[in-house]
C-alpha cells in the first residue's frame, strides 16, 4: 500500500475530539501549506482559509452548526471561504503576482488574462462564486491527506448555516463566503461512534468506468 | 519538507505530454484508488470516474475542449462526472451499502438517512448537482497528490463544454454530468511552456487568517 492510500485509509470523519489536545504549531503549518500549494483553476486560488481558535466564536459557529461538538472540541477549526465573485481586480492581482514571481510578461499569458476576465464577467457573480467554491474542495482534500500524514485527526463539515458563519466571522465585508470547514485535532479516547466502524466506499466497478 | 508538500511542489499542470508513454496499469490503479477512498459529504460519493483511453472519443473531447493537446496526448483521461441529482434511490444505495459493510442497522444512522433525503428533496435537482460536483473536487485533489507520489504528471482541466462531453460519453443516460477532467501521463521532453516556470501561490499572509 502506498503512503497516500495508507493515509486515506487511516483517516475518518472524527466525531469526538479530545479538547485538551492541541495540534503543534509546526504541524498545523504543514497542513496549511498543503492547502496553500493546492492546484486551482487558472491558478486563481479563489478562496482563503481562516484558522479559528477563538472559543466564543467557535461556540457561536456550533450554535449554527447543528450543535456538533467538533466545532468547539477540536484543536483548530479551518474555515474555507471562497471569493464571493471573481472580479477583474482579483484576476489582475493573481496575474500580476505571477508576472512578478516569474519575472516575465508574455503575450500568451496576457491574452489569457483578458479571456478569463471576459469569462468571469459573462458568468456573473453567483456563477463565479460557485466556481470558486469548487476549488476550495481541492485544498480541502489536500489538507485532509496532509493531516493524516501527520496523524492529526480531521473532520470535513458542511453542516452549518453558511450565511450565519459569514456573519460570525465578518466574511461579507471581505467579500468571502464560507463553504466548508475542516476540524483538526485528536480523537477522544472514548465516545466516538465512528472510530471503530469500517470505512464504506463503493466497489471499483461501481465507481470507475473504463472507456476503451 | 514532508512527502505531501514535496509532491504538491513537484506537480504542475502539464501542458505537453509525450503521447508515446503510458502509465502502467498498477500505477493507474493506485491513483484511482486514492480518488475512490476520498472523503465525501455524508459518505455519498456522489460522482463516478470515467477512464477514457478511446482515441476517437478523446479527439471529440479535444474538439470541444479549446483544442488542448492534453486531451489526446496524455496516457489516461479521467473524467469526474457528478450525479445529476441526489435522489432517494441513490441515498438508499449508499446507506444500504453502509449497513451491509458494517453489518449493523442503527437508529441514529436511519434517522440521518431520512434527514438527508429531506434535505436533498428541498434543495432540488440543480442544488443537489452543485453539491455533488463540489465533492468530486476532493477526489480530484487526492488523485493529483497520488499521481505526484507516483511521479506521474497530471493536468486538472475545466476548459471544455460540459454538455458536449456529456453527449460524447453518453453521461445523460447514466444521470451523470461531467465536472472536471484530470489528464495523466508523462511530460514531453520539449515544448511544455510551463515546466520550467516557478509555481505561483499567494503568500501565507494573503491566504491564511488567524482568528484568535
Amino acid at each position: 500500500m502506498t503512503a497516500v492510500i495508507h493515509a486515506l485509509n487511516w483517516r475518518y470523519a472524527t466525531k469526538k475530539y479530545d479538547p485538551s489536545k492541541t495540534v503543534p504549531a509546526e504541524t498545523l503549518e504543514r497542513i496549511l501549506e498543503a492547502a496553500r500549494l493546492s492546484a486551482t483553476s487558472s491558478g486563481l486560488q479563489p478562496f482563503e482559509v481562516l484558522v479559528v481558535t477563538n472559543p466564543e466564536l467557535r461556540a457561536k459557529i456550533k450554535a449554527v452548526g447543528w450543535d456538533q461538538t467538533q466545532y468547539t472540541d477540536c484543536s483548530h477549526l479551518l474555515v474555507f471561504a471562497a471569493w464571493d465573485d471573481i472580479t477583474p481586480e482579483r484576476i489582475n492581482m493573481m496575474f500580476d503576482l505571477t508576472n512578478e514571481v516569474r519575472g516575465t510578461v508574455n503575450e500568451g499569458w496576457e491574452n489569457y488574462r483578458q479571456m478569463l476576465t471576459g469569462i468571469a464577467a459573462q458568468r456573473g457573480q453567483e456563477g463565479n462564486y460557485q466556481s470558486a467554491a469548487r476549488q476550495a474542495y481541492i485544498a480541502l482534500g489536500s489538507a485532509m491527506i496532509a493531516a493524516a500524514f501527520e496523524k492529526v485527526d480531521s473532520t470535513p463539515m458542511e453542516g452549518f448555516d453558511p450565511a450565519a458563519v459569514d456573519e460570525i466571522l465578518g466574511l461579507q465585508a471581505r467579500h468571502l463566503r464560507s463553504v466548508v470547514v475542516l476540524a483538526l485535532g485528536y480523537r477522544a479516547a472514548e465516545g466516538d461512534w465512528l472510530v471503530d466502524l469500517k470505512k464504506v466506499r463503493r466497489s471499483r466497478e461501481n465507481f470507475i468506468t473504463e472507456v476503451k
